[in-house]
């Protein structure tokens, strides 16, 4: 028994992770919430929670809520938060992976901080929660100019494995664009024409093609939000990828593969 | 001491993942040969091989030859076989990434069967090379129409961990240029824009874009042979991928995010 309580809203595959392993420690117990009682039972039965709760109960008693919902709900979930007041926590976070809408609902909240752990699954749910899921990965914060609130949250974020990054809201999702958003439209495109390819396609597949069709399996109803919020920043990447990509398509036309070059990397000696 | 003996010719990270896991039986004893004689030294050091030797003792002595080199030292090394003359192995086989020109040069060389494992690294060298790299993993292979020696080389690939896939040489290209050669040159263009992005870009990674910075490190000396020679296959994978991405871009800059749904598998429940 933990003698501080961490409240998860959301108990899906980051929250259960975040759960699994805070309870690999002593210092939390961890209560959850989530709209879909089946998740609450999912997560019960997977070891991420200790127990679940009312969403009441859960500020009530928190010392740290973590708010892992997808993007939408987590905009409602902090609009709601706003409009009812000062919560018992000293530490209130959310992990969405767009975070302008966030900070934009979150404004004037105090204890809030917008965070962003880069470590996804293409798996849904407590039962695809990993206690590991942040081990040694960037777990990106938008600086609340609250310097003790921001070292809580980088604490608490070490404690789950994680590696804070500081970036404003509006450059992180510049990044992400990049990062995340734009890899996993290439994976639903190329998985896409792979479908059309057919069979033996599949089995000759190489590592990043596999990688491709993994993230090809999330579900839109994440991306929906994530692509409409983020398509300011996302667009105008996968325009650069295609004009890059239509670019090598000439290069391959006209027979002057030495014009990829640029591409590779330095050629390095074999050992 | 096994009383048979492979050769391998290009004692790289696939010659040398092919000398360590025949190396881990009794079967076999490892022959090399690598025209860079720090290559030999690296595989030998490595425990990849069990003696270094000629070209002109390798195909004196070796049951089995395997010519893993670069495509187009690949064809280079066919085209001599051919006009050398039969050899002693009953069985010859190379693992180059493009088959066409492969069969075009073997034609009429007995024993020799045209294959292509579907393992790669970014890294070269003995040093990279892994018992397990085949493991589980499809090998493809283009039958030779001698249904027993496709029968010797389907048991050899088997041996090294390997699932053999028959597939002819044309068909082979052109599924190759969509699950491998059109995933490096994405990996390619997007490690491309990614350093022109910056520092932070590079540590708010998710899984695929590291998987598409993986593959970027391959060497150009490699690629170059491969994606001239199957071109024709690349360009309209390349094109097809890049429109896609552009009809995506239309969507988000239209506001129409729904138009991306059919890129995305049926939902699924929560569990």
């Amino acid at each position: 028994m933990g003698d501080r309580i961490v409240g998860i809203i959301g108990t899906g595959s980051i929250g259960g992770s975040i759960g699994k392993r805070l309870r690999e420690g002593d210092t939390f117990d961890v209560f959850g919430y989530d709209t879909n009682p089946a998740a609450i039972a999912a997560a019960l039965a997977t070891g991420a929670i200790d127990a679940g709760v009312t969403r009441e109960e859960l500020y009530a008693r928190a010392d740290v809520v973590v708010i892992a919902s997808h993007l939408d709900a987590t905009v409602t979930e902090i609009q709601r938060v706003r409009l009812e007041g000062p919560v018992r926590a000293d530490l209130i976070l959310d992990v969405a992976s767009v975070k302008l809408p966030v900070t934009q609902a979150a404004a004037g909240i105090p204890n809030f901080v917008a965070t962003h752990p880069m470590a996804g699954s293409e798996r849904s749910g407590a039962s695809a929660a990993r206690p590991d899921a942040f081990e040694g990965r960037a777990w990106a914060y938008v600086p609340s100019r609250d310097e003790q609130l921001d070292e809580r949250a980088r604490l608490f974020i070490e404690s789950l494995g994680g590696v804070p990054v500081a970036v404003e809201a509006a450059e992180h999702d510049r990044i992400v664009a990049l990062t995340s958003h734009v890899p996993q439209l290439v994976g639903s495109c190329y998985a896409h024409r792979l479908r059309e390819r057919g069979e033996t396609a599949d089995a000759l597949c190489g590592p990043v093609a596999r990688e491709l069709l993994r993230v090809s399996q999330m579900n839109f109803s994440m991306w929906r939000a994530i692509l409409r919020s983020n398509a300011p920043n996302i667009e105008p990447e996968l325009r650069l990828l295609a004009e890059a990509l239509l670019d090598a398509a000439d290069a391959l036309r006209d027979g002057d593969v030495g014009a990829l070059y640029g591409l590779f990397p330095p050629e390095r000696a074999v050992g």
